[in-house]
């Protein structure tokens, strides 16, 4: 495993980590939370990702737990959280869903503190951004957590270049904690933001990557190439949306030529594409779902597959795949 | 109800909400307010306002007693106070009343936030401007209050279009937290402040607006067209001081006109003068009082006049009243 | 009794205020000294001047007990202390004594705090400039103080109208809470500082005063008219270095002439002086010593002789003691 | 023992002070340091040097210990720690090691207060530089840890002139705690950084300086002219890295000709060495170690040989040293 710096920031993070989304607590218990989270400690990994929304809070009960019982020193495990979608109870949403207002902000990470029962979060995201709150109202409460010591870092998922840049301006005319990650989706079949809208943003502010579906919701796994399994995470009634997209014919086709190079490397289509991500230099991680151990461990082995990615190899995926890509 | 942001703040507060002015602890304890903020909450109020002046303390008091009874999720409701007039007590003024110096604000938010059983208001207002403490110096104690997380936003109440944009830019200047609302009377006969004094400050720095009296004491209940009646506000011996106005002949013989209105649209001038305020886009809040239950679910009731105010209704009855409002 | 603004700042000081000087611990113990508070708040006084090198910190200690025992609203008085001095030990000097660096300054006012078993000193000054710290250091550590919440105003006690100007340049130009106030000596004898060298800060940076020495250690009492009477200040061993001046002969015959205005103004020459002293709308307060309660009172006094100052008077007054003054 | 100014801040070090490098723990156990502590503040050391790395903790633990044995008055001695090489543990590095990240910086210091029982540390440095952490980034955390009460002052150590007035330019800028000291190698074979590359720094932005290693590892004392003698730190196989350096025959021999000049001062090179770097007066502090304390109190003998250091001797010094000098 290598690390990486988190941008321009000096936190490093290791280039595969572990996120909780859609499993813990659903899928995951504690017990086999703990276990997954210290194979990938011991893998290497020091990133584990989180959200006050997965499981409506349950997933950070669930890891905190696993922390707890695994009693790691706190400097060698990176913990982030995100926030914006809230927590919907009783149908009330105002200040509590789809918003990055100082209110939300400030009580939300006080409550995830207590559901991980931890003293501070290393890394804190806003979630998606709140076109209805302004971008200087979110920059103070985030750069204000961060000198209450709640947290260390803060960045942005899924934000666009202009709001990103927006808030860094905001916090450096206001001498404010500045953002340093953004956390979106790339994979394969979704990767011009990470490569064309925030091309600037690497160098200009630093921005660094965590990436998340580096399978595409599996997609990239081939599962999906016969149609949707049973036990699959596309057979579920509350993931009935990812049906269209997963069963994609022409991707699934292209997921059948994956598969061929990705015999010629030694390994299957999730491991190229996880390997693929990790290879983006401007990718600080590359963050991994799991519901069972044995495809931890799996997905892992993608670290022996990117050295093999040369660039005539990256040419035939890109060939195959681009054309297909968002 | 329907939740408008406050200015350009990210925060939403239903377009109604409920003031303590004159009525808690003096005609309303703690079990009657309770009834009234749970029958409030219970129809989208999310925003309710006190100040420390109204009942000597004792208002905040009954409302913190109130909001213990209810439990209440703190994230699903927003809690002002207002500070300027002070506690008068033994006869001692100085540093106590009609102020907004830095030692009077300090010791004024945390003797609210102890009344309230309160860990910190949403929102804090200061009461009236005080032309003997520099701007500057306020600016800095309302900032500093918002960075020790004792308060999460604030504004002022019947402040100048000049003072209030001076404490905005004094507050960019210095990189402090930035008024974000204004309080101030607007109702059919008192609309110059709000629609052409402030006209500027809505777009320049995003200023909103929670608005009090929209039924001018009473005057546009149309109750003291033949006098004062018993039982009524301007009844009380303290209440004295309104008598004049509420009985302008001129006015009264206007909210005769607009009751005809009323009629037409199936409600009364209350009704349709709450509809009038909350009809306009720059007021993120009208605040109703109340001293009993069934008043205030009448007031309520302006919500569904409001999409009854077509630009020929309104055009009406700005011809009835504009020549009398100040 | 009136107040005053300290200078610019909205904080309201009563015109005479009670200082502990070289007699709390000394001369009044603690009985005595709340004896005296009362008095002097009965006569309106709010501003308690202290410092913490006033009997080796024993007069915080002493004027602490008397707050506790006298139970006032904290809103209704104003407790100041001094630092740089320091609080000599076993002859260790060294980052204790004249200097205002940063380790001292924050150690001092947690100690003064102890003492005076108060949660914040409302106004602390720097005691004297202090030519080894850079002012920078300084006026960091007397705006953290401020932003700890250990006090709410700062300011300082002789120091240069240069060296204060770049004090709250600094504090302007890096958002730190400004220097409000100065306290210098202030008597007939000696003017200059206050009325030349400050003048352009009183509107430049909205300087206030509080004043020592209104009485120029009792020589403007008279008493050292006829020589150092036994049980004076001047008698006292370690007050040895006031005998040459309070026995200017020059001085005193002055104040003999002094004694024949005091006589047709209906008083003595230590109230007319007092008066003179709060006549100038630049002194917000004249901090008066005092050893016994008869003292006081009679000081107190004074506030009676100021309306009779008219420009004529203090004609006469200055033809006495301009002459003479520093 | 004199005391000196930090560069322009008002602290005040003792010219020669005490640090704990490789022996405290390892060769000095709790009781010998408080020996050594008495000894250093019996004779006016006021300045005790510490770091994370010395003995991996236990350094501090010992100093802390034996400053809970001696019971000064925490305005009388100053302690500083360094940051940067990280408690090396099973192996983990990433976050904990070679780093100046905020993660790292701000779980450090916590576990540093808490080995030294203190509630803060005068002075904290980055021990070395870290060209994967953005200098912004450190500059922010050190200025956030002095803010937090923490520390009350920061420096480096063994920075480029470029990287200390980079941190310096960000914390003016954005209006941050300042870098007010540089802890560098200096001795007589080891000049140039203090000498030449910081030349500018000292009038510009007021750099002081606390200077380690004023022996040179031990060759300044004459000891290794005929080999490593048994017992000496060169002889420890963990120092074996020294062992060229010290052997060194040019030096060695300068060392012999520089025995001369100490017998006419009637000192030995030891004390001349020390009384060389305490001569310049960009220097605020010469950091001794010891081992044993007739050591100390031989090395703080050296005060006595500054004033013989005439601009005569100084260039019969230079002669013989310089040609050799780094």
């Amino acid at each position: 495993m290598q690390y990486r710096r988190l941008g321009r920031a000096g936190l490093q993070v290791s280039e595969l980590s572990l996120g909780s989304w859609v499993t813990y607590h659903n899928q995951v218990d504690t017990k086999a939370a703990t276990e997954m989270l210290a194979a990938a400690f011991d893998a290497g990994v020091n990133f584990f990702d989180n959200a006050e929304v997965y499981a409506q809070g349950e997933s950070e009960v669930v890891m905190g737990q696993a922390f707890k019982a695994l009693g790691w020193n706190r400097l060698d495990y990176i913990v982030s959280s995100k926030f914006f979608w809230g927590l919907a109870r009783d149908g009330v949403t105002v200040n509590r869903k789809d918003t990055l207002n100082r209110k939300y902000l400030m009580q939300a990470v006080d409550a995830s503190l207590k559901r991980f029962q931890l003293e501070h979060l290393d890394l804190i995201y806003c979630h998606r951004p709140d076109p209805h709150t302004p971008i200087e109202e979110t920059v103070w409460a985030m750069s204000d957590i961060i000198r209450q010591g709640k947290a260390l870092y803060w960045g942005t998922s899924e934000w666009s270049a202009a709001d990103i840049r927006a808030a860094w301006d905001i916090a450096e005319r206001h001498h404010l904690h500045k953002p340093v990650v953004e956390q979106p989706q790339y994979h394969l079949f979704h990767r011009r933001r990470v490569e064309q809208e925030y091309a600037r943003l690497y160098d200009d502010i630093g921005l660094g990557l965590t990436t998340w579906s580096p399978l595409a919701s599996g997609l990239l796994t081939g599962k999906y190439r016969s149609g949707i399994p049973a036990g699959s995470r596309a057979a579920l009634e509350s993931m009935a949306w990812l049906r269209d997209n997963v069963q994609d014919k022409a991707k699934n086709d292209a997921v059948a030529k994956l598969a061929e190079i990705a015999a010629e490397l030694g390994c299957d289509t999730a491991q190229l594409a996880i390997a693929w991500a990790n290879r983006n230099p401007r990718v600080s991680s590359v963050i991994l779902g799991a519901s069972r151990l044995e495809q931890l461990k799996h997905n892992l082995g993608a670290l022996a597959v990117t050295p093999k990615l040369t660039a005539e190899v990256v040419e035939r995926i890109d060939a195959i795949t681009k054309p297909l890509a968002g």
